[in-house]
């Protein structure tokens, strides 16, 4: 049987050229065409790939939906409830490991190191030295502890950082000096100077990170939301960093992305906007994960980095 | 024979309640004393503890000198020409590595990241995604494989960069993919993406990176010197720089400090000027390093990190 893949990505094209070039074996593949027999393409194709917000619209369409590969590492547009379950769900990981790591320790190494403040000292011809600190006495807070979680262990660890991390269930992991459950996130939330989110988005960690939450946490500590925006309640970091619960947060992802010019959080003190780039789906990258898990799909093997529909992730 | 240690340093009182705490054997210990009687103490005094620039003018009178601490790992005001080689003179090594190389990935991963446009960017409230690369696909040179030089090796090969060296000898050397000589410095110059200086300052490395060196650099590389000012020509940098030879420039360290309000550099595009504070010589540091030698002094042993008078380091 012959199969047949739809790509609706922003990087379709791109991602049409790659896999083209791959030479798939029985594997016909269409790019969204113009608005119309669109509808009747996603009836006839068993793979879908692309960012879940574009596909979701789709599944409903989807009557051969066998797969869909998703380029993103969050799916939860995918997930709203009532939706279908009846396909495989597969994610990307690992290749944003890096990407993740380097921004998080981009904004680490930048805020200890003031390089915002002394460009704006270069800009007034200004020479004053500031102290800092190695990040050998720094605490970093993991909140999540999956592949992205561990490889930023890593590298905390490389830079001889004491290293907490949160997850589910109690378990020790490697490069993690501590390990906090639920049972005593307001434990966890107290050690951080630094503390990186990269938890999924589930119902359990909606708004993890408010009022409350906040007030746990050191004046001093910095807050750096890489995962999803549902995790972090808006209005609480920006009462946080208003009344100086925190010193500053960094936040990749936001409740609705892009984030509306009237957003509050643009202005708001010590806090740092990046525009969901912290990792970048790459196509290359992701095209590697899909060559192998279509070999997998045809040899009727387990596919990587599979979602489970009941744990969203 | 009771030893008198004179502490010459911008953090003398610092120094002197630390090693006072350190109670060590048959040590007086003396801060510079108000002008007047300043001259006969350095007359008495066989041991001076301080930065090299606040200790060279008092080397003439000290007729007891046997050893000099200094609290910089660049002694180049000790090595004038003509100037007493006379004593021990040792210097720190290994306690800046770390601040250095937070110091050099604070800045690569902030350029490689676009840390300040996306500043910029949220200040006009404009959400951007910005195409980088991960430094897996970066290639670093490192300018001088001393203990800084190798350390920020091992920082780059744990983000998988790849590593070229360039040193006086042709050695192996640990997380530096390929090492390079004076014989082949234009091939050294022509690779790296990061070119890192931490070379001594010595006659060899005077202006080392003229207009020349920069001529062969790729036109997307960025120079960061973290090491001594006289290795960087100022005016090829800015001259580099405006012609777009390099693409950017990190400098901690300059031929006169503090920079000069009245310097081009300030302003000139795509530089970037730290005071002189990538490795700040905390006393706590530079005092583990004293006391280990002092026991060496005591015991006529070798001592840590003492500098060769006739190379300069």
């Amino acid at each position: 049987m012959k199969n047949r893949l739809l790509i609706l990505s922003r990087d379709t094209n791109r991602y049409e050229s790659l896999i083209k070039g791959l030479g798939p074996e029985d594997l016909e593949i269409h790019g969204l065409p113009a608005e119309g027999d669109a509808k009747a393409l996603v009836g006839r194709c068993n793979i879908l790939l692309g960012e879940p917000n574009r596909i979701a619209p789709h599944i409903p369409a989807a009557a051969s939906l066998q797969w869909v590969q998703s380029t993103f590492a969050g799916v939860e547009p995918l997930l709203t409830p009532g939706s279908r379950r009846d396909y495989l769900l597969t994610g990307v990981k690992k290749v944003f490991d890096p990407y993740m790591g380097e921004y998080v320790f981009a904004y680490i190494l930048a805020l200890e190191r003031h390089l915002f403040e002394t460009l704006e000292n270069q800009r007034n011809r200004t020479w004053r030295q500031r102290p800092y600190q190695s990040l050998a006495d720094r605490l970093i807070g993991i909140c999540g502890l999956g592949s992205i979680g561990r490889h930023i262990a890593r590298t905390a660890k490389h830079f001889n950082m004491t290293v907490w991390g949160f997850k589910r269930k109690d378990q020790r992991v490697q490069d993690v000096d501590r390990v906090f459950t639920p049972r005593n996130f307001n434990g966890f939330l107290k050690g951080p100077d630094y503390m990186v989110v990269t938890l999924p988005a589930t119902d359990n960690t909606r708004h993890l990170f408010d009022e409350a939450a906040f007030g746990q946490m050191k004046n001093s500590a910095v807050l750096i939301n890489v995962s999803r925006g549902s995790i972090v309640s808006e209005p609480a970091v920006v009462g946080a960093l208003e009344k100086g619960l925190i010193k500053g947060a960094v936040l990749d992802v936001f409740e609705k992305e892009p984030l509306s010019d009237k957003s509050p959080l643009w202005t708001c003190p010590n806090l740092f906007i990046t525009p969901h780039n912290a990792g970048y789906s790459f196509p290359e990258d992701v095209v590697s994960i899909f060559a192998e898990n279509y070999r997998r799909f045809m040899n009727r093997k387990p596919l990587l980095y599979q979602i489970d529909f009941r744990r969203g992730y």
